[in-house]
């Protein structure tokens, strides 16, 4: 139900099970930890999470196979393990990681999003996180990153009353960064990207995660190619626009 | 000036000095720590706090009294501690704790309203934090709580200028969750709360408060009693909705 | 390139090189940051950094110059401890600091803004953060001074995409704190600030800032003469009220 395509530019892992609303089986995790693996190490600058259907980004976990854990301690460990391997895996990502938001973004599929650097959703996409309505919880790991994204208080709300909100209600609040209802969803913002230095994505991003020797890096950055490229490229700009200002 | 009264789904302590604008006596914080304990502790899925005037939340410390500070440092202690130690309780509930605003919310009003999970507000709600007219200054944790809510340079404007901001705009920074003007304040929300599980609630907000133990009790849920309902009535209501669609 | 004046209220930085944009050559760190350390110490109320040129905030450091960096790594080095430096000095200020921002505000003029506890803009006021545009990073400070502001979506979204956002966007995300577009930038707020208690504001800056020993100040004000004074004037404003409300 994942599929992953590479270009120079975009390691793609697109959801497609849209006849159950892109819903994950359990044992599916893993696959999809796998392909975030090959994208990761893949040469492409930026990582995007989709789906193959407007309709749906993703249920999050398949619930109709969860009352297979009623009975069984050992299950729920082994399925708790997979998510949180997974979601570790996309929040360890060495590049821009970007989540494309179309149709119904729920619980594990919310953590999903929230796990990617960037959320870019269409306004009439569905976020809601309602483990409360099935006698269940959330975990700790996904929590604490829909906390930093839109505060204790936001968090608390979506939690407890379970509600369904837009993508602009969840712009509004943070939990996605850009609303884009252009035809191509994300296209304007992954061209963006795709001008800026692939190491320097790779350094902003391990800055960000505080991820260690970042100065280190920060300083080295000034010996690089890209910079020198970057800086000519610059001045040439600046002398063009000096000569049709005049 | 504080009444608390328990139903099986709420847990409601009011405060009631409309006269004086709920201002706070030093002597009744103690009577505040009771009440949040008591709810703390009752049946209810939930704990609100509320005013009986719709023109005032709280207007914090009732300032006329704090003269007796000027010339008595053991009882600027007593003080600080007594404030310390209702609105550590209020924080330290194990269930789902909502603050409904409607007038002025002020000091240690508005600490009180941010210590609470969460803040349903009346649009035209007053909001401002005014030590600084005052010479004095703001708890620690009551400034580490509105920061992680509004984020540091929102709390600075606030703080520093002592402006007073409406429902609307506190709702716009991220002091408010949620902006009611219906006839009964909270009301939808708290029939929305009212819809989960209060186990499921519970595991919440210990994870939302970073206690310890969380992911145990997260692989616990799928053994409860509520997680067999939760999943059958799901189950049920898509088989409804399939037949409706067809 | 910088000028400090002082009044009985505002120790007032302004950023003067309008002719580059406000663009500060690696030289001039080190006068800033004697500047910043003369308003510390001033009689002032507060601090506050603007530009002469309405045209520029600060444009960050001066791209021209960062080519002697490509083949020198001690002067990288010293490069990243001279931003390092001023910009952990504006952020040891202890009283409130405020960034009036009109026109470019990029970079390292960014960082600066962000370092300061509160940013007023006007509405077009330009933001961008575009090192990944010439293959170089962000420090770490800044970057997590920025995600404390915006969060790391946010800081995600400007740092990947370096697009420009104008004044009203970045008030939007929580990079600014007021949006005025009134004759003078930020004289109303400023006004504000002056009618506050300058230990209250000391007191606040520290709590904010997370300093050692802010419970004992916030008991030791109660003994203060603004508190004497403060507390009076709000009786006698008190009883004027009900004068004329009578």
């Amino acid at each position: 139900m994942f599929t992953l395509s590479i270009t120079q530019q975009i390691a793609r892992i697109t959801i497609d099970r849209g006849e159950k609303r892109n819903a994950v089986p359990m044992a599916e995790w893993a696959n999809l930890e796998r392909l975030v693996r090959a994208a990761n190490i893949s040469e492409a600058v930026m990582v995007v999470i989709d789906s193959a259907d407007p309709a749906s980004f993703c249920a999050g976990s398949d619930l109709s196979e969860l009352t297979q854990l009623c009975h069984d301690p050992l299950k729920r460990r082994k399925f708790r393990g997979a998510m949180e391997s997974v979601l570790g895996r996309v929040r360890a990502i060495n590049k821009p990681s970007i989540a494309l938001v179309s149709g119904g973004c729920f619980g594990t599929g919310l953590s999903l999003a929230a796990a990617c650097d960037l959320r870019i959703a269409r306004s009439d996409a569905s976020f809601a996180i309602t483990p409360a309505r099935f006698g269940i919880s959330y975990p700790k790991d996904d929590v604490s990153r829909i906390m930093q994204l839109v505060g204790p208080g936001n968090a608390a709300r979506l939690m407890y009353g379970c509600e369904t909100i837009t993508g602009t209600e969840a712009y509004r609040m943070g939990l996605v960064e850009i609303v884009d209802d252009s035809a191509e969803l994300g296209r304007e913002m992954l061209d963006r990207i795709s001008l800026s230095s692939p190491s320097s994505l790779n350094d902003l991003k391990a800055t960000m995660a505080g991820r260690w020797g970042v100065n280190n890096r920060f300083d080295a950055a000034f010996g690089s190619k890209d910079f020198t490229t970057g800086i000519e490229s610059y001045k040439r700009d600046k002398s063009h626009a000096k000569i049709s200002q005049g």
